[in-house]
């Protein structure tokens, strides 16, 4: 793997999607029941397995775009992800990875993979969300009731309306967010951390199914918290879209996503 | 093709972009140079005609995501789109595309089509753009020296800086926009109009490469002139997103879209 990633094996992440090479450019993971959403196995989880497996064929350390197609809700159990390089070039490697499960694809994956290795902000536009040291923050205890919620650390100045039963009719959501056992945030990890918070349409009384999700990772995270903000601006004929930005202790913006997404009754 | 293609073959993206069917998921377009940019074809437009194949292989009329990866530089000249119906289900079909020119592939498409016919919107938190009327907007001649520019037509209330040497150094824009020979916007024509626009970083005095964009069709545009939104609020290590959105002449958000480009000198 490339040094990008740290090492960091002791983690669940890392325990948990580990790829066995199949020596024909596919990979062989089993999905486990720990970092399901309210109805199938969460979405950025499986995107970052799929990343995993381009990051072992590409010459390149750092996904710096990913987009998925969500075909079919994931499950848990054995599956095979099976990995294309579409082109390598000087600077930019292109990808493609397929998640089969059961022998049905759940997920398309293309991605472009580079060097975020020395990269400097050079025009920033809007700022990280002002919050509140976390420690001085409320601990959003059972943010819903699905195993993945146990796996991520969040923190709010307040609690949020939908998690108090008083959904607030604006679907914008400003928290703190990490591994809860002390993993690391990488440009790995990124493209399923952009998704592994509540969805902001919870603040509309609704949930969510994503169609597809692209990631930009803008930078290589400093260890520590992770500021972020989800919001929806949009939702027409039953679609939203999330935009999530996620900023780092050093105030780096180091991930954008949108998604287009259905809404859910709740 | 669908229902929600308006004939339009009297126009020119019509014309131009006629499809020959090959009979085995492929088919062959020849590439004019009058849809280009500063250095190449206009993605956006090779987009598009990834877009209009994909429409005539799927059950389904509207692309409601599309995401192109950029392999190479597109090039004049006749080309193969390749096109694979990943899943069609009952509301949603996916649908992958390859543009292949010179038997290279230059652009990489993933999509998903559904039926936008009577869509509403049901939250917007974000206004259209506040725009004189078009009548009353300073028509943008000469946008840039390229081919592309002349098949649009773009107003705006004031002349911007980049265009008249005096970048401003906020990377936002808002303008109207629509085809110069009068041809009515539609769902397949959406993904390539938001690229076809000038980046919003020329007010930083910087030119964009895409490599990445995603476009959310929301809506079946009413006709008329589009309102346009385009900015970029990030520059890291070179590289910098665009959001784009579109709202139609009913003030409905028919379209967002984001692309990671890399910063380019002028």
């Amino acid at each position: 793997m490339s040094a990008a990633a740290p090492e960091g094996n002791d983690h669940d992440f890392d325990a948990e999607t580990r790829l066995t090479d199949n020596g024909d450019g596919s990979y062989t993971v089993d999905i486990n029941d720990r970092w399901s959403g309210t109805a199938s196995v969460n979405g950025g989880f499986l995107l970052a397995n799929c990343v995993k497996a381009l990051g072992a064929v590409v010459p390149f350390p750092d996904p710096i775009t990913v987009s998925g197609l969500y075909l079919r809700p994931g499950n848990t159990g054995p599956s095979v992800i099976r990995t294309e390089v579409i082109r390598s070039g000087r600077t930019t490697a292109f990808g493609q990875a397929s998640l089969l499960q059961g022998g049905k694809e759940a997920l398309r994956v293309t991605a472009a993979f580079a060097d975020l290795s020395a990269v400097t902000t050079e025009y920033a536009g809007l700022p990280a969300p002002k919050l509140p040291d976390p420690e001085e923050c409320e601990r959003l205890v059972r943010v819903l009731d699905i195993s993945m919620a146990q796996r991520f650390e969040y923190r709010a100045p307040v609690m949020p309306g939908w998690l108090t039963g008083k959904p607030s009719g604006e679907p914008c959501m400003e928290f703190w967010m990490r591994f809860a056992d002390g993993r690391p945030a990488d440009t790995l990890t990124l493209p399923f951390i952009v998704d592994a918070a509540p969805p902001a349409v919870l603040e509309l009384g609704a949930g969510s199914t994503t169609i597809e999700l692209t990631v930009h990772v803008r930078a290589r995270p400093s260890p520590g918290w992770l500021a972020c903000r989800s919001y929806t601006r949009f939702v027409t004929g039953g679609y939203h879209e999330e935009d999530f930005e996620a900023w780092d202790s050093a105030g780096v913006l180091v991930a954008q996503s949108r998604q287009l997404a259905l809404i859910r009754p709740r």
